[in-house]
């Protein structure tokens, strides 16, 4: 049925029974969805109906890499796991790299949908079309590291590719990870889904050839991808060598990296102590995702201290974020053992650490006692207090305890007020960029499916100056709708439904992303794309996400950000002085639902835009 | 010139310059000394002069297989590794198992000598022959499990095997280990030797076939072997299912288990908290070395408080001990947890556990004070304690700093009396038996050519009862000499010389072992032996070990065991009241060296013993 790319098949595994079962992946759901995010989306709303209790059997957890991965074409060994997520009730959908995706689609699969409940704990090996199921009784409780190298020895290969959970995720923590080697599918609870399910673990070996329907197209088509990529003033100059913790500089500069929980922000500047300098000064070896020439993953050891000895993939900046400005940590070395510590035990390291801060200006204004902490003196900046924190919070002991689901649980445990200073949209916690000084980037933190994350719709032209599709004043409010609606297409069609990898897209090939995707898909798929039909895959995305969203009875009301944000100016630095004003949030609310043709009060998308996007199904499942 | 079982080739590597040379493995050598640790003594006793420095550029790393290793015999990937020992100034030599001494086979080699010292850290990669030198500067500071995930990646292939250092290697801490996979060649500090020498690690893939010289005759000579281990009582029944720590209940009930630096032994019996069923309860998986069918190495899961999800392969019966019994810690999971980090750092568990003990007592009795402790309350049984001084071991930082090369060393530097709370014979701290209550034992502490060894006499005979040659009494001293002799003889003879494990050895094969060592060296290699020939080969390799020593200055008065099993009697328990006093000693050392051949009064051998085992160029070299 298929020319290339796809291997075709859909694998369902239903742990209540034991049961497995492989479908053909449909046509036309290809041609409408590309792949990855795509599909994720695609079987979420179709499958998971409303109100399905995400730590329940009746919860789907969608594994699914893109047309592209195992192919030759370049930054394309990703995946995207979807699930309705525990933290946040909406889409919980990540994508994560390394080497698992491509060896799922070589042991036969373009979608793994994982169904029911476990009645014990077990894991699952996959080779070649062909499912085992393997007790975990013994291995639950064990950490990511060590859980793979187990498998690894007990299925006597070396080189199967596992995504697993540690303690967090077995122990249902709502901020708990997917662990795939070294990488992650950190965000919105993913890795409590897979612990609810009872599944430590997924093994996959694989040694299929992913088809190509015109390699001379693909030849071409990849020579354009791979020219931007050298072209790049700054992929192969600055970001292998340095990695995404270069962007640290690059925010204080702009005066919007977060710093004790966004009250000091531009104010207090943390680049000599935890900057790139000193992070590169920590950095042994770096590891390249399947198929990626830039190999951006820079491997740390720390030095000093009681951390000396440990070592960490990462942090990458969203964590020298979270472990280090937002919690105030100075100590390098103490960044990258939290980082590990979060890895080891299968956190969130973003809404871990931003919940830990939450917790350290509660501590400081005195809304948590040394009583509530158990004598920890939670300060800002202490790091032994967020390591302890931290270990806590995966078997849910201590203060830990209060802060394992979240910063919004969390508030609405401890009450007192607390709400305003937890920073999540959601109920997830915020990314690594104070919005107040990049309101594009801010608005998507408000409008993303999954909660605040920056990854959903990226707003470069803010935080990098990249002038496309135009130049924008990155605190300007006016045009950021249209942005913000442009933004998130763009990136759904471009990188995660296509699971490419943001990081290039962000960098390199922007500009060519969407032309580019179209001939990749053609070459690859022999599906014939238009820049206008690989935008609206993006569009038809985001859409029939929003779509899950309203029917779990999200709003309007939602789509907003934290208090602070809204209320609070930047104290200093470059961007002093800024926020994002209730007039301002209101104005790009309405630009951008009148962009996507969205109900304005509601928020929802209306029956004429499923409609005009081929999902007039949804239309009718919303009752619209 | 070989039918089977050698690879014919010895390669040396020369650090400094980074030069390596291929040479014949030379006949007469192999047929004297058979491989492993006959190897490494002819190599060390040849190669390194008198008063060479241990930890500097002329002390040499001999790694070295045995015949059968690579073979179809069970139980036999193994290697010998020697140097002189920076811990004692002896002979250090050491045996580990796991996959790293098979694929050195594999990889062209049945002795591997590292030279020299490189200027900067390296790792060395073998590959069917072929030598290359990679910097190990970015290596260095990071732990052992790390080391060798970060190699596989650097290397691109996940099936190389490794040996490697941590920390406490690379501080050239002289209790510091050699760690090949999760096993180690724990003792006698090679892994400061190793260093000394800037080498991180040593990686080996090989695909060469190992040759058998009769395959009939291998067939007979393997079944006999096997049917011995399958009609062992012992060995399947039990041993497989718990491993070494089952021999805690085992000395418990004999009232040899040490515990509190030997102050308790037996009126303290730890078998509730840390016994068989406890560990048991920990259990979550068993390693296999290669080739072996066994599998005895029980992989354990720490499950409460601070030590929760921490994994760690073992503790074994000795650390069980050095962690647990000498240290008075109670806690399984401390246990497993330092366990673990001993393994990071690449520490012998046994002397830093031993030496943590030492310093409690040393606590406990007034002469180190919370000042030299720097606050810490270093009483027996804190586990805390014990955790943070075993990472202070790793820097030389704090007391730890003063521990890290082992109790006799930081007696002297202590003083006040202090030496004699410290458990160890000629600097190797003392293995898991108060040999108090089994003398043969402590004869062979007293005597072997490595220090306070249990691993070069072992006497099976004390310890289990096991009737052969015949039946002794564990508290009488009459008759030991000639006994110690035989057990270690036979135990160099067919199992470290050959390279087979010493568990099958012990639990098994004991009354088979000279016979089937003959038939198996006859049908692998070709090389007729009688049992004789082979005992002889343990005699010869036991004379020239000790030639070695007596080039170094020791003597006679070296061989005796710490004041306190000598003069103070088993407190409490079913070995109560028995001591080996200084008499008994005498008469066994009077009649140990009576059945060597050796001077009474120096304990040298003399040149007629050397000559009658081909080692006349011995007694030259000593001046006999």
């Amino acid at each position: 049925m298929y020319k290339g790319g796809y291997t075709g098949k859909v694998l369902r595994i239903n742990l209540t029974d034991q049961s497995v079962k492989e479908e053909d992946l449909p046509f036309q759901m290809a041609k409408d969805f590309i792949g990855g995010a795509g599909f994720g989306i695609k079987y979420l709303f179709d499958e998971v109906p409303a109100n399905t209790d995400a730590l329940g059997p009746d919860n789907k957890l969608i594994f699914s890499p893109g047309p592209f991965s195992g192919t030759t074409v370049p930054c394309a060994s990703r995946m995207a796991v979807t699930a309705k997520s525990p933290l946040t009730g909406a889409v919980g959908m990540g994508l994560s790299g390394g080497h698992f995706p491509v060896e799922l689609k070589f042991a036969g699969y373009d979608v793994m949908i994982i169904e029911g409940q476990s009645p014990e704990p077990v894991y699952i090996f996959i080779k070649n079309g062909d499912v085992k199921f393997r007790s975990a009784k013994k291995l639950w409780g064990m950490k990511t590291t060590d859980t793979q190298q187990i498998i690894k020895n007990d299925l006597k290969d070396q080189n199967v590719r596992i995504a697993c959970i540690g303690p967090a995720g077995e122990n249902q923590i709502k901020i708990a990870a997917i662990i795939n080697e070294w990488r992650a599918v950190g965000r919105k609870g993913l890795g409590a889904v897979m612990g609810s399910k009872n599944l430590k673990a997924i093994a996959v070996r694989g040694s299929d050839k992913i088809q190509i329907a015109d390699k001379d197209k693909l030849k071409q088509a990849k020579k354009v991808f791979t020219t931007a990529m050298n072209d790049s003033e700054v992929l192969y100059p600055a970001f292998a060598k340095l990695g995404t913790g270069m962007v640290v500089d690059h925010t204080c500069h702009m005066g919007i990296f977060p710093t004790k929980n966004y009250t000091t922000t531009g104010e207090y500047d943390p680049i000599e102590k935890i900057g790139v300098a000193v992070q590169t000064d920590r950095t042994v070896t770096r590891e390249h995702c399947y198929g990626c020439p830039v190999g951006c993953s820079q491997v740390k050891l720390a030095k000093t201290g009681d951390y000396a000895g440990t070592l960490s993939e990462g942090p990458e900046f969203e964590t020298m974020y979270s472990f280090g400005g937002v919690t105030g940590v100075e100590n390098i070395d103490a960044i990258i053992a939290a980082d590990r510590l979060a890895d080891e035990m299968g956190f969130d390291t973003m809404s871990s650490g931003v919940s830990i801060a939450f917790a350290m200006e509660l501590y400081e204004k005195g809304i948590l006692t040394k009583e509530d902490t158990g004598g920890i003196e939670l300060n800002f900046g202490n790091d032994k207090a967020m390591m302890t924190i931290l270990k806590q919070m995966s078997y849910r002991e201590g203060l830990g305890g209060l802060l394992a689901d979240g910063s919004k649980i969390a508030a609405q445990k401890i009450g007192k007020g607390s709400e305003k200073y937890a920073m999540h949209v959601k109920g997830l916690e915020l990314p690594a960029y104070d919005v107040r000084g990049a309101k594009a980037h801010g608005l998507n933190y408000a409008t993303s499916f999954t909660g605040a994350d920056h990854c959903r719709g990226y707003a470069f032209q803010e935080v990098f100056g990249i002038p496309i599709p135009k130049e924008v004043d990155r605190f300007a409010a006016k045009g950021k709708g249209e942005l913000t609606k442009w933004n998130q297409d763009i990136r759904t069609a471009v990188t995660d439904a296509p699971t490419m990898c943001g990081f290039i897209f962000d960098m390199a090939v922007i500009g060519i992303a969407a032309q580019n995707t179209a001939d990749l898909m053609e070459a690859v798929t022999g599906i014939a794309y238009t820049t206008d039909d690989v935008l609206l895959v993006g569009e038809r995305i985001n859409n029939l996400a929003r779509a899950f969203n309203v029917r779990e009875g999200f709003t309007r009301a939602d789509d907003t950000l934290p208090e602070r944000l809204l209320t609070e100016p930047i104290p200093g630095g470059a961007s002093k002085g800024h926020f994002i004003s209730k007039e301002e949030l209101k104005l790009m609310l309405d630009e951008y639902y009148t962009a996507r043709g969205w109900n304005l009060e509601t928020g929802s998308p209306s029956r004429e835009k499923l409609t005009a996007l081929n999902l007039a199904y949804a239309a009718d499942v919303l009752n619209l």
